[in-house]
């Protein structure tokens, strides 16, 4: 441990610090300039390092700007899995707000009023890194419902799964105001459990 | 009727086909220019008249734009209503369909990719001509299976009503392909249908 502390890791943790610090100054640089005007040079300089450094981990600034979004946002594989279905469900719910909810700041904004490919580029991050994986774990929280006798075997299905998350994105996308915690369990107690409950 | 043909239908008719004129040069123009290089005086030209025509319609660029839009896309209120709760939804979910299959054409890719004021204006008359339009009337079909007793009076909810519709939406926004009549048969009778069931 005292050699590794020596050598290994203490090279990967300048990596680590590194990178951050990289992406810490992208979004920044996002929140200033949006995505059009947005250079390698201009993050590196930022950064305080060189452009090699950041060509060496993202091949192109849509990586970089891709990872740098895509790190302000909750991760879904964090959601923690309890033994019930309803806290499951509702628990990756309120990770897609909060990553709705996100999209608010500076950076996202930028990206978004700036139109064009940085606003696809932001939609497909939200979508891969949010959206898609809260949706797998819904259906994994009803395929471990089913097994305990909470959920009907024939709703683990992917439609169901993705009847919880479209209700939120149907919020977010039309009603401008914060999602209430109440709205939240409304939508797990009256429309995703009485539709999978045996 | 013969004298009203002559003088008062008649110039209502030339009024109609010039506002058609003006409308179908916009959406054309915006095909080709995107919203952000459009303009009046465009427009004006290219549907053969002047710019005081279109002014005396339209207070602003942006509200001709959305009539444009919004005239391309199709009308919730023409949906025909039937004696049947699942007709009605189905046939509602069909008009979000088309609406969202509509904004694949040449002058809402322009305004789309052109990103920007165009793309949040986009999104707004698609939402108030079409999403909203449509919720309202499912709540209202809803509200008459209940009288008739095929939908529980107290499934009669906004809510319940943004089910389906939140359904449509997510598949647009996240799946590239069309949506087969089957998967929106089975949002109505997998997904709707069960929630508001006596």
């Amino acid at each position: 441990m005292e050699t590794m502390n020596e050598i290994g890791p203490t090279h990967r943790r300048r990596g680590d610090a590194l990178r951050r610090a990289i992406l810490d100054a992208a979004l920044e640089l996002l929140g200033m300039v949006g995505y059009g005007q947005l250079t390698m040079e201009g993050v590196a300089a930022r950064a305080g390092t060189g452009k090699a450094a950041l060509y060496r981990r993202w091949p192109s600034r849509e990586e970089l700007v891709a990872d740098a979004l895509g790190d302000a946002l909750p991760s879904p594989a964090a959601v923690p899995v309890s033994g019930e279905v309803r806290d499951d469900v509702l628990a990756l719910l309120e990770c897609m707000r909060t990553a709705f909810t996100s999209t608010h700041g500076a950076a996202f904004q930028a990206v978004k009023a700036d139109g064009g490919p940085g606003a696809g580029l932001l939609h497909s991050v939200v979508q891969q890194r949010v959206v898609e994986p809260c949706e797998r774990l819904v259906l994994d929280a009803l395929r471990r419902g089913a097994e305990r006798g909470q959920v009907r075997p024939d709703a683990v299905t992917t439609k169901m799964a993705r009847v919880g998350p479209a209700m939120v994105i149907h919020h977010a996308l039309t009603d401008g105001s914060g999602m209430s915690d109440d709205y939240l369990a409304s939508i797990v107690d009256d429309v995703v459990l009485p539709l999978v409950r045996p």
